[in-house]
């Protein structure tokens, strides 16, 4: 019956226990979660992908933790102390749930975390007008849908190390976030990196595990 | 035996006539081209597509044509009087060949055509360097390979009607084209229409005909 | 929290302020309209693909607003003096909402606009009985799902610009619109450019910008 | 080694012997035909996809045979007495090798064959000039490339059994006639059938099963 | 308003008029079926892809109309006489609403029309059972999901006139029909000739066209 | 620069080594095998996939090894025991290559196999003469290109373990081999097992390792 | 009417009955089960794919049945004897209703089955841990969702026969289980065979062949 | 004429210039290397890509450069002083290209490198063996082609940055690295980020960026 939990990931890599919430009900979110919380008191863990009902779940019956409707995510257990700047950048509102929850993903993995939204290549000016910030981060994580340019402009103004998050945010031949994902795979921007659609939580990992280091 | 040529499409559409050369022997490109110049003494025809045997052909038997062997097209007969701008913006040097057909397909169809290279979206310093020329053109086409974002950033510049061009440049998902044509079908910006994969030609003649209005 | 909205675009394109509704709550959508209203009270601003939900709030809030459900659009303010002629061509009554947004759009952008429905390819009689109308036009916008044939014919007959777009009407492997989409993209007739599929909005800017100049 | 021909198709259906030639050695080639003729010495046996090769060796070795270098085909033996009119309609030049397979196939299949050429939809004055003719058939191949939107305009105009053949002729996104056959898959106009990419043979049969009857 | 409809179908091909319901509302596929029937009122007019609530409106409203809810149809006028024997074949009990609105159509449109169910290749004693019946039609419509294989197998039995119909029966890979499809165009089976996925209407049309030649 | 040979694997999972004989040079494979053999001398090693120029290496420098022009193949050693039979069916004479790299690789793996050929799906009545020869096998591999229908009418025949092999045989929708794979995978038949397009090598490991067992 | 019922199949291969019962209505699925129990009393007859519905109906009136919720099946009638086993390895919770599928399907056609859960190669020390025991097995199924790594892995560890399950659990470019399927079929391991996705079933039958032969 | 060369890389990204060879003449790779060595003699310059004969032309032309003919690569000028460590681990001898592209890559870009080979996951006890190593690294570069599960084996083991690098290597499904690429962006381990199918230029980029830093 019971499932086969990792609780060692930590000794391993260093990095927090996590949930993939999707497919699972309320009432296993929270058990999870709990016993991950019990065997780990000291640090987040991290519970993401949640649906409305286990959002609901977690606020009913786990008073300490920090839930985000937006990332859909949920927190148990104190931060990590953070070491070094993340940086997520988002093209659009619509890109804003990716960009959450890779804020919170880095957050977790013990990254200090800056967002700059409303920055897509179609008013490139608004782009310009940070650019110099960027040099103050360690990692950038970039997150467009629709065509998914912004990753490749921004990785031609800086030698930051940067990942690309495509988002499902598109219609017609942009449905799904193929588009996205292809033009960051084929940036001609040098260095971009890519995860999956939609996946600020691989990004999240990514870029902090790059900034404390 | 012999093939159907339409030799009324001027009277029709005030178009040019077109060989597609593809797939078409040297001595076959080189009769069509003689037939409609015949029909048609007082205004240029068009052949495009054309390998470096018809090339050859042309150079060889038809004296007075011009061919571009980046373009890979021949013309024959008297360029039209230019009647508006087309400007003609490539990426990078791979996208040449694909803008040169654009740019002698306008030049046929009726317009006058600028050249502007190199302003790909990872040196974005170079394509602001000359965006104020864009605002002098009647139509922009846009040619950009591998992620194909120029067109993005471009019509987020100006209100000019603007043609994108996908090239087949790239390489792994990027093969073919198919990144750079779904970038531009999904752009962010404003009013981006699009043509086939490495179709020149119909860009040109598309923004000929705007530019000639 | 706020999202930064990009209120200059008619300074740097022309164009008016436009709203993409998708995604976005119907308080969302009420407050962006209304700010850029404020900003820009001397010409219409354009929400489109917005939810029943949607719309439902615009007409209640912004009594000034034009709703159009089947467009799927609203507009807020006056629109501007209409300057040349686009022509919407529609095949068949399922591309009606298709054809809405990218009228309502050229208008929005500037131009006068005349719809011609009903004139799909299995019936070609349709079609040539009103072939002499195309030719008033500034710009075409031909809108066609299934097959998606109608702009192949339509470009055959004139030399007006002329802007496909594939809309998502049929099944089997013609869900999504992916067929209607690739015929277009591959007309043997010359000139045609395209948008993405159901993409009424970038079909009316584009044909405005043409046939306004 | 040697493989286990079919030598009865025709009783079972009523249809002659067909080597399909790709991928065969010209001396198979050669081998089977001589072989399918002894046991069919009354009526035709068809190779179709030949080689050079084993055209080349079909001429020296066979010398009853007829090879056509177009149609990539060879026939031997005397072709069954014409029984019902199929109509062989192609849309361009580039469209003969495959229109010639099917009109080669029809005939050793029993019908008398009428080839129409050079009808394709953006010239459409050419198509309707010919459109009384089409009822006189007792089904129709058409055979079209790039955005294959011949057969759905010649579906509208009669209600003659149709089968459509889309080509490989193309390129970019139309590259291996998947607009083409998507298009005719996805066709508005009533009835329509279609066959694989290039599939002369396929549609040959069918037409001269349907003429025949 | 009103749509421009195609009332002279009939003149032009022999064929009856046809709505297709998706995407219409049930008001309208009533207004419709009522305008054509008004024009044809000697000969049935056809509904597809009725929704319940269009199909519940029809009864409700035409009470002449003859509706079916597992083929999705509704026919309003008496059938033409029946000439010629239309077979349609069908792999499982999943593919049962496409095999009845090919019935339908084919009936509609002036052929007999018998149906053959259960024999798919899994069990291929209960099609070799049913073999002999093949020969007495004109031509068969063979429907199945899956894999798809019944048309290559029956088309090998006899040389009757054949159009296979992939259904969108099936998971996985298999999901949307694309399985079947694709088995069907690459039938190793002489003449097999296909529709789109699902549609089994158009599988009628061309049979009945053949049939009652 | 050497590369790190992994000759354990008869230790771990009682297999011989095997060499993928793609992208290696002609003296690459020379050595590997030899270093193999050295290891393993009273067994058999095999590699696959070989160039013609590799098989004539392994000709030349290898005279106790054993290749096969046809499957690709060469084995060096001697030959397992042979326990259990496979049978490798083949659907046409072009499955032969991909039919024989299953025998040769089944053989190697340690059982006995027969090989029944020329039994394609569109002449049923040769496959029905051979069904009793069936049950025999222990395992059965079933290779068929073009619509790949073989599998799906022998797992219905019998209940012996059957892998489907789909091959590239094929043109158009069917080149590559996607058509049968996507019919294999969906097979309406029970327990029909697949392997990748071409993988005559992976059949025969699965099949060996059941009837040897 | 009534459905043409295979009664025959264990006669012809040794397998129980089943019912698919996607697309069946509850009183389909108690039906055709009551009717196959009738012919076969002595053996368990099989339903997967039950809806809920269906899974109420049967527990409702057929007392006799064993219905299993995660799995979604069916069973009634007393299970064969079990020969040999099969051993059920699952990457993750979310692939646990397909292994549910797999597990119950072996048991029905005759297998012994152990199950070994949550040994995902992202923490490969759970599955070196258990890798003794797969020694035992006769035959291997491995589930595995996202990108389908297991079998890849398990495969280089026994010579055991395996079938790899790709799973639908994933999104982005995952979902629908493409990418898993993918990674399966281009194993690097040697003799992995797989099924289509979720197709717990299909692995089951071939498992238990395998496994009682 | 000539290229808009981007000759301010360094100053804007800290990045040395690269040449992307693909498409470019050996003269033209010649003359930009020299042009790109002349403003910036103090540090190395890459070109990648390059055909044998732009090697050629490379090693007459540039005595002072170093060519790599497996990686493709060469370099001119001095290498910059190394910071931190990038590990490039690869599957099999056949990812061995795209390893030495990456580790030239990140040597140009101010890394140090080094090499783990043939550790694939068919044969976990090689990976297992060498595991301690990764933990040296500052950033891994994981290269596999087939299945690609290497790096998700290895994201599991260690917390260090971890970039995927899919190759084309493979045949049927796995042509051109779609399997792996899919593989790589659906890994269930933890942070796994992708490049583009065989793009280690644009992972060494990454990786010696987050070394260096
Ligand atoms: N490069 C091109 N791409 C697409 N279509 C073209 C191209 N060049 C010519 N065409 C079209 O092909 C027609 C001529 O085809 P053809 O009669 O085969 O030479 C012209 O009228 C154009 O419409
Ligand atoms: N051009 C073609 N396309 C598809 N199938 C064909 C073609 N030519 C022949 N065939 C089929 O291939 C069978 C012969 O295959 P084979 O025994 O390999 O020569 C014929 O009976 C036809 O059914
Ligand atoms: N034809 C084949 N298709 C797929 N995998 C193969 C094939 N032949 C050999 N292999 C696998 O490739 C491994 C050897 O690869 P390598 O180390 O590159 O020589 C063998 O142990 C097999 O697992
Ligand atoms: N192997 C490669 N793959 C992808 N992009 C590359 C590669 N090599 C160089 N580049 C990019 O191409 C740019 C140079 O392009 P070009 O000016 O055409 O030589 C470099 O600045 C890199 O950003
Ligand atoms: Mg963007
Ligand atoms: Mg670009
Ligand atoms: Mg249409
Ligand atoms: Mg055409
Ligand atoms: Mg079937
Ligand atoms: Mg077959
Ligand atoms: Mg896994
Ligand atoms: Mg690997």
């Amino acid at each position: 019956g019971h499932s086969r939990i990792d609780v060692d990931r930590r000794a391993r890599t260093g990095d927090p226990e996590v949930v993939f919430g999707a497919g699972k009900s309320p009432q296993q979110v929270v058990e999870i979660l709990t016993t991950l919380h019990a065997a780990h008191p000291d640090t987040a863990v991290l519970a993401t992908r949640l649906s409305p009902e286990s959002l609901d779940a977690v606020e009913q019956h786990l008073p300490g933790a920090v839930a985000d409707r937006l990332a859909r995510t949920a927190v148990l257990g104190p931060l990590p102390p953070a070491r070094g700047l993340v940086q997520v950048v988002a093209a659009g509102t619509s890109d804003g749930p990716v960009a959450a929850e890779a804020t919170v993903t880095a957050q977790v993995h013990g990254a200090r975390v800056e967002r700059i939204d409303d920055v897509g290549v179609a008013g490139i000016h608004r782009l310009l007008a940070v650019r110099d910030r960027f040099t103050e981060a360690d990692c950038l994580v970039v997150v467009a849908g629709m065509e998914g340019a912004l990753p490749s402009v921004v990785a031609g103004l800086v030698g930051v190390p940067l990942v690309g998050v495509p988002t499902s945010v598109g219609y017609g031949t942009g449905a799904g976030g193929l588009a996205a994902l292809l033009s960051m795979l084929n940036s001609c921007a040098p260095g971009v990196v890519v995860v999956n659609v939609d996946n600020g939580y691989g990004a999240g990992v990514h870029a902090a595990r790059v900034a404390r280091a």
